[in-house]
């Protein structure tokens, strides 16, 4: 697949002079973070809020400084102030109201995972793209200046002749009592995906970075934990094979690793490795600081013989950005979304469906006992591609 | 299974005043790393060296002032002044030897991974047991002083109520050209077991420790790039059920996650997680330092929503023990193993069957293309119970 030319035109910048207006749809702690993260952020003006209940988006709205409120998210969508909307709805409710919005000509952020299966998900980018509106997904770290840095140093084969070949890694939280009676990501009617898709999303979109956006050909799952089909601990594997040999004659065989669990403690590694090197950061979902962000590459790895015993040494450099608002530069990149022709929208609605086909693939296998499942994109990714002329 | 009394003698001393006299059966560059690490140590003596080459015989116990040399390993067998011999030869080989060393009345020191598979490891077992000498692996980071202060950590319940509950470990090295030619590792006739058997047995090792040497229920494995049946580069899962559930309500599945591969850069990390904390070390087969080894723990994991963005905090106490020369740690406990009364030995042998079992199962799950495959300790685990009065 070329996705190459979608990735260049993702980060166009809009106009300057223009203001998105944006509708809050939902009130979920998800939408305050998002809300607390903008606050005086230029070019995007959060007009509305809606809830099913009135009380709500008004408390919202009076914490953020939002004019208008909603009882009902139709209003919202009739509000012809409003370009754009957020949705931070439970998965359940994605397909029909990312279909209604586009419908009344609303670009759309949707909170991950964006749909059950990749089958809706293309439904939703069906009727976007019928009605000329955007898509996005809201996974902050494609927005970090630190992945671009990173982005330039896996391109530059610091790691190795092949590049990055194995990316590991871990995205956990342990949920409280009441975590675990109420929250919607562990309820099989609302986030029946559970720990896949809140938690998973991330790790599947991390290695499709690092490969360069291609897709997996199988991929492996197991629910360590689940509870009426959701799952609360997983752990899963994606390979990409290929013809190519290395320098040694071995096939290049591209692979990810990942645990996603909802019951242990806050982890969020990252591992790339290729033949030469690796490269680390402890905190690829949300940064320990806004102010400073570390990543780590290791280089020269050696083993020494001591009379003391075995040892081993490298060399690690340190880099890093400074002050980084990754919550902002979200919002920046959504509103140039927005902003930009028609035609260079392909990038953000494309690497939604990849990961939402990944999803499909881990959960199947899942439901396999942990075989190795073929991801095939079939006539989903085809459609997409011609829908968005890639 | 009751293997509690076998771990509590595992540690007892010899008696200082004897010297276990030991025969070196092969000049295997691990052979030299073991000579390298334990000259001068006290309590054991390297009596002689035997290769199917008296050249290279004579010239690995000239570098290590080695008086006795033979030129067939049988030979070496016959020496009655050899009270163990130490085997680092290929896996295909190990069944024959051992049994020859047993039957010679001498005391087995094997190079990992064991045997090709768990009945040739209960015959050697068998064989040991009925000549009364004792069986011990190279694991070297058992004898690391290190892994005691993990251990008390772990059983203190700081990384949450249920204890630890998750291992992730990664150990990979990246071959060179005459490696993948030559090296014994990687040929289907010598160790066929490929990555499984020489950086997975580490990977096993350390989620049996760390869940308190429980045999796992169910297994998976992928083989992500193999040669002739010889896997280079894999991943594999294991998992502990349980009918116990934690304070939320939720089953106590314990489980692991590995990568173990020769073409990736060299790692050898391992974080294993609780509720509440996570413990993590990146040094776990070979040390960094021999001076110093530290590892860490976080508690008290929070996320913050800055008006800047989220970000997370813990705290993280280092922790670490001074100059450690774990090769010596391990002859000094092979030593004592030796030594010590005959029915005090089981918990050495029995954690490489425990560990030659899960390999057993993961090479059956990746050649069912990762299926969950069951552990069946079956007859063998019993058979060894038997053995050893445990």
């Amino acid at each position: 697949m070329d996705f190459n030319s979608a990735v260049e035109n993702a980060y166009a910048v809009g106009d300057p002079r223009n203001v998105v207006s944006v509708g809050v749809m939902g009130t979920a702690r998800i939408a305050r973070s998002h809300l607390w993260g903008i606050q005086g952020l230029e070019g995007v003006k959060v007009h509305a809020v809606a809830s099913r209940s009135i009380e709500k988006a008004n408390a919202f709205a009076d914490e953020f400084g939002i004019p208008t409120r909603y009882g009902k998210y139709e209003d919202l969508l009739k509000d012809d102030k409003i370009d754009a909307v957020y949705i931070p709805l439970p998965s359940s409710l994605h397909l029909e109201w990312v279909v209604k919005a586009a419908k009344c000509n609303k670009h759309v952020l949707l909170e991950k995972p964006c749909a059950w299966n990749s089958d809706e998900l293309l439904t939703m980018l069906e009727t976007c793209r019928e009605n000329k509106v955007k898509f996005m997904d809201t996974v902050f770290f494609m927005h970090h200046s630190r992945l671009k840095q990173i982005s330039q140093q896996l391109a530059n084969a610091s790691l190795g002749p092949d590049g990055p070949t194995h990316v590991l890694s871990t995205f956990c939280f342990r949920g409280d009592e009441s975590f675990f009676q109420n929250n919607i990501r562990v309820a099989a009617g609302l986030d029946k995906l559970g720990c896949l898709g809140d938690l998973a999303w991330y790790s599947i979109r991390i290695a499709l970075f690092a490969f360069n956006w291609d897709l997996p050909e199988t991929v492996s799952a197991t629910y360590v934990i689940e509870k009426d089909g959701v799952p609360f601990d997983m752990n899963g594997s994606m390979l990409w094979k290929s013809k190519a040999v290395d320098g040694c004659g071995i096939p290049i065989v591209r692979s990810t690793m990942f645990h996603c669990s909802f019951v242990h403690a806050w982890q969020e590694d990252v591992l790339i490795s290729g033949q030469d090197g690796t490269l680390a950061f402890e905190d690829f979902v949300i940064p320990r600081s806004t102010s400073h962000a570390p990543w780590f590459i290791r280089t020269n790895i050696d083993q020494t013989r001591k009379p003391s015993g075995m040892e081993w040494s490298f060399n690690q450099s340190e880099h890093n950005v400074g002050e980084t608002k990754q919550e902002r530069q979200l919002w920046q990149a959504f509103r140039n979304h927005v902003l930009n022709e028609d035609n260079k929208g392909a990038f953000w609605p494309g690497i939604s469906l990849l990961t939402q086909l990944c999803v499909d693939a881990l959960h199947q296998s899942a439901a396999n006992h942990g075989a190795q499942t073929v991801v095939d994109p079939g006539h989903l990714w085809e459609k997409f591609t011609k829908l968005y002329n890639i």
